[in-house]
């Protein structure tokens, strides 16, 4: 090893997630050996800069990468780990348990602790090596997955690696790992695709309806059956018991609609269905961590009127300080045909209703969020 | 009036949508008249240039606009009726039959011909007369929503102020209106707050693997509950319709993920349940009209690596011309750590499969969408 990445690095499998993988680690300074399935593929791997074909009286890999869909990548690590009995496993499928299954049933407890997997989280819209680049994970969560007999050795070898290539290590058991991603990405594809199922019906002036609001719930829609029909059935048991909780709340909605509208007087619980709806749906994406690296509930953006006069602006700085409350980050936004401006202030959300009550003491106009 | 717009207008609830109609009425020459349940906020709409306060011996409005939640505005526009003989009458609610229908019990019916419904369509994340702004509606759709016995003048002096602020008239009786908006925005709030309610259990080490997928589905979940709860009870019936047929093939997708994974040998039934959900959402998904204002299935892209030496790319766009193929748009991207680039040919949809053959072909390697 040379620093944070090992000496020599195997990958096999070299689409966009191998290839990306492939360019990073080499430019981080492994050497990088690559093989596909494909000889074509393998070819323009190495033509793209990914890595280069191994050669007779190569060293051994000191780390193997397979980079194959869930339902091939278990058998491709056991052959891994036959193959070079010193060398370090690892895998970038995006459903842990059922490689690690695949792989515990496949070879002996002794050989097992050469594996540990991993899932470098990145995706874009259009795939295969062509698509790869070295900054793929820059920015993005690199999940290492060890298991019971893991060498602990090798959990800090994948981090360092996730750390060279810019991306940021977090360490998950498989069935946590998996739950997680059904929750963050498995369950939002099920139900991006379910919506836009909806959109096959209405007639095109309907559909000429459609905002941003629409463009953003079904973005992910437009993805590939033939992945996502792997993903899913890898990660069954977990996307199942995240959408049971969808379609029961969902039955919780459809009842409460049934008692509106026409009715004068519907139910109370009705009407306190769908507000907790979306106020528990105002929770739960707060809880999304935002840019500032931390959770967005951190920050909260409190909006003023500012007079398009000379001072105001300096006036408003002025009396923040005044009241103690810091600003992060701070936007104006002009409206065309106005004489005013909108004043966005960035700050602590725990400091918000301070901040809210105070400048309204002052004389200062607040939106209502 | 004067050109498109009447030369008088009053406009009934001046919050957002009100108010940024006042502004854009009043910069197309009308005059704005403003009146809001609260004095405060009548005063605020005035100093934001919305319009102004009503005088003695002001003539009658020709237009009255109701800016007022579904379930206030039927009460308010048979007021209007009333209270102005000769003015038409319209709305700017997000619902429309259970408004009509509301009007229509209040009011005679040859009062009833002087009420015409209209939705222009637009929002933002904050709300209030304070975040109004002249040009809320430019290229937004504008529907105007004519009933039985609506005057058919009313139809083109609508559609002509639609044209005047900037936004795209779309004419539309009452019940596909709401069926319409039920597709392309209730629905998607539904699923939207739904998926963001799941967020409430996983703990913080799930959501930090959260990716711009979860980010886009769930951004419309922060809104506001007070707001929903008058729309989805106002819509209820149409929005029912759309959610029942989600959950039935939630249903689907349930059985098909029940018989994964682990099973070798799943049913063939399905891999095929998944794979269709997911390609019948692809189509779905293409079907929101694009960028052009046309349907977004009128172009494609086609991804072509770029060989990083002088002149590949002039005999690139050289080789399209030879096919025959013409370009809509372009982008380079040049990637990090690699000696091409991929570019980016914006085509009519229908020379896709032409294109892609042809340049590979010649030579060219072209991306798997």
């Amino acid at each position: 090893m040379s620093g944070l990445v090992p000496a020599t690095v195997r990958i096999i499998g070299t689409g966009l997630i191998g290839g990306s993988l492939g360019m990073a680690l080499g430019a981080a300074g492994a050497d990088v050996q690559v093989q596909d399935i494909s000889p074509g593929t393998t070819a323009l791997a190495v033509e793209l800069g990914v890595g280069r074909v191994p050669a007779p009286g190569d060293p051994d890999p000191e780390l193997v990468i397979v980079a194959a869909p869930p339902d091939a990548a278990a058998q491709l690590i056991a052959e891994a780990l036959r193959t070079w009995p010193n060398a370090l496993v690892t895998d970038a499928a995006s459903v842990k348990g059922i490689v690690l299954d695949g792989v515990a049933r496949a070879v002996d407890p002794e050989m097992l602790t050469r594996y540990i997997g991993a899932h470098p989280m990145a995706g874009r819209e259009i795939s295969g090596v062509i698509a790869a680049r070295g900054d793929l994970f820059r920015g993005r969560p690199f999940v290492v997955v060890p298991h019971a007999t893991t060498d602990p050795e090798a959990v800090a070898l994948l981090q360092g690696i996730a750390t060279a290539i810019g991306s940021v290590p977090v360490v998950l058991p498989a069935a946590e790992h998996d739950t997680a991603v059904a929750h963050v990405s498995h369950v939002p594809q099920v139900l991006s695709s379910l919506l836009a199922t909806t959109l096959l019906d209405p007639d095109e002036r309907a559909l000429a309806l459609a905002g941003q609001g629409l463009r953003d719930t079904t973005r992910i829609a437009d993805s590939d059956p033939r992945l996502w029909v792997e993903i899913l059935g890898a990660n069954a048991a977990a996307v199942t018991a995240v959408l049971e909780g969808v379609r029961e709340r969902m039955d919780d909605v459809l009842a409460a609609l049934a008692t509106m509208p026409g009715d004068p007087d519907p139910a109370v619980g009705s009407r306190r269905a769908l507000a907790e709806l979306i106020s528990d749906g105002n929770r739960g994406v707060r809880r999304i961590p935002g840019k500032h690296g931390g959770a967005s509930d951190a920050f909260a953006t409190v909006t003023v009127l500012v007079p398009d006069r000379p001072g105001e602006l300096g006036r408003l700085f002025t009396e923040m300080g005044e009241i103690g409350v810091n600003l992060e980050d701070f936007r104006l936004e002009h409206n065309y045909g106005r004489q005013v401006g909108l004043g966005h202030l960035s700050v602590d959300a725990s400091r918000e209703e301070l901040l809210t009550r105070e400048l309204s003491a002052r004389g200062w106009t607040v939106a209502e969020s």
